[in-house]
């Protein structure tokens, strides 16, 4: 009997499979959404799992899965699509891909700095109007102050781009201090207030926690200094939307550039009143910053990866659950 | 009697004025246009002319500066407004600006080639219709090719930004090669017509000359890979543009921007024709891509700067024609 790898979802391409088929494993791909008794039935006979899809690997889909060693999810946040104490349980490990979005995302970040600092979409589109309007100058990038919220791997690599490409004057704060990170990419450390009082850009790359959510509040947006830059490509509740709707209507934020915006389920008139700012003011797009070959081809590469070491018995290290089998 | 400085245009501010002061000059800024006669009045008691407006220094009026000893030309391209030849006869020193704006073009270069690679533009407008679209995979600059066409100040600036900044995989075509530079800023060398067969972006920049014009033939766009990006901040014409309403047609240019278009007058209907793309496939500026302040500043500073060296008697590293008074 050949040993059998599931993958669910449409978005891994055949050709990464390579690697389990040499390793003797047969790919089963069903492409459709699965239902909880479907994926019960595909993992009974199988040894791992690429959660690709949008499936919740349950208890009772674990229970039934007994040659089930790995599941790798394709991705980050797999808490939501794994029963993890179910997987912990039955010692089934878990592996997920962490980082491997944070250079597509960097560069989106980095395009829409640009893009606000230099008011390119404005001007395309006044352009395409045949409204050249008044030229106004705008700022370079290079010596001018960029403060990066976050640290992470994504605030990283912001920050390389910003300081080895553009010779910009980076600061960031973080919950935890960077020593290290401070030396080897040439940023400063800043308290939060401090950092928003003192930059001409701020751009705002935390994770979605309870603690991040309005972080950037209302009383710190009005300390930035007038004409400011605004990207937020992390969620977009890290910034407080009437502390934003004010400082666009004050002029102390000039461009904003979201990428992911506010509901108005959540955020009623005021969803509505941000967009009436237009294309000149606010730019929003609707959480694309990861979506690229790039990053999918890195995590598909990489969620394979951790199926063959984890099915090889070689240590992976994108383990999130440790297993037993 | 007080030593004179005639400065002309409107855009140097008085502070960039203080430099002269400190040297006892006094400094008249009439910020009209001049007219031939006002100009030769307003030299007539002039050692130095930082000539910042549209006024032409005629041989006329160079003739009755009896005390001018330099002229310093905000910008390049002094030809088109200094008669050199009546300069050079009567030993006036003419300095220029060069290099002040590649920063701030190569900035905005790049930043163009980030709104095309991915799309800004085309999804911040979409959002603003209601209307997400299907979203597609965009990619990287990360790793991927780009070729640029022209290796002067603004291209060198543009290949450091790609290389250190986002660890693109640079190729460049100039006219003369420059070992030394492809060692510095890790680049390569190809020539024109295997670069734009090779890369996935075409950065154009190259200076407007005869030789320059249409060097981006039809028949070279052809050759590039489907879903090219091209960024042309050159002169329009150094790009063949029936050859761009061809590639953007059939789809081997995805995105293309440029700054500043094909006027109408000279090549008619195919500049309608173009522009018929719209925003999402055809990124048009109005020849902004210097305008900061940045590059302003450092032109002022630049301009007064060279006549403080040349009043005072110290060499200057910007003389365009070295004078004898």
């Amino acid at each position: 009997m050949m040993k059998k790898i599931l993958v669910t979802g449409s978005s891994v391409e055949e050709r990464f499979f390579e690697p389990l088929k040499d390793l003797g494993f047969v790919v089963e791909n069903p492409k459709n959404l699965l239902s909880e008794d479907e994926l019960s039935s595909e993992l009974s006979d199988a040894e791992g799992y690429l959660l690709g899809g949008d499936e919740v690997a349950s208890s009772k889909a674990l229970s039934k899965a007994p040659n089930l060693k790995v599941i790798s999810f394709l991705g980050v946040g797999y808490e939501s699509f794994v029963d993890v104490a179910g997987a912990r349980e039955l010692g089934i490990t878990v592996t997920n891909t962490p980082g491997v979005l944070a250079n597509s995302v960097a560069e989106f970040t980095v395009g829409q700095l640009l893009n606000a600092r230099r008011k390119l979409t404005k001007y395309c589109n006044a352009y395409a109007r045949g409204d050249q309007g008044k030229e106004e100058k705008q700022s370079d990038i290079a010596g001018h102050k960029v403060g990066i919220v976050g640290l992470g791997a994504i605030g990283t690599r912001i920050a390389e781009i910003l300081v080895s490409g553009f010779n910009a004057d980076v600061s960031y704060y973080s919950r935890t201090r960077k020593p290290h990170e401070e030396t080897r990419l040439k940023v400063r450390y800043a308290k939060l207030p401090d950092l928003m009082r003192e930059v001409e850009m701020l751009v705002v790359m935390v994770p979605d926690t309870p603690e991040t959510q309005g972080m950037v509040s209302a009383a710190l947006l009005k300390t930035m200094p007038a004409n400011s830059i605004l990207v937020n490509t992390a969620r977009p509740e890290v910034v407080d939307p009437r502390g934003l709707a004010e400082c666009l209507e004050s002029g102390v934020i000039q461009v904003a550039a979201f990428d992911g915006f506010y509901e108005s389920r959540d955020h009623g008139q005021l969803t509505d009143q941000l967009k009436s700012f237009g294309t000149d003011r606010l730019l929003i797009t609707g959480h694309i910053a990861s979506l690229t070959h790039d990053a999918r081809d890195a995590m598909a590469t990489r969620a394979v990866s951790s199926l063959c070491n984890i099915l090889s018995g070689r240590p992976d290290p994108y383990v999130a659950v440790s297993g037993t089998r």
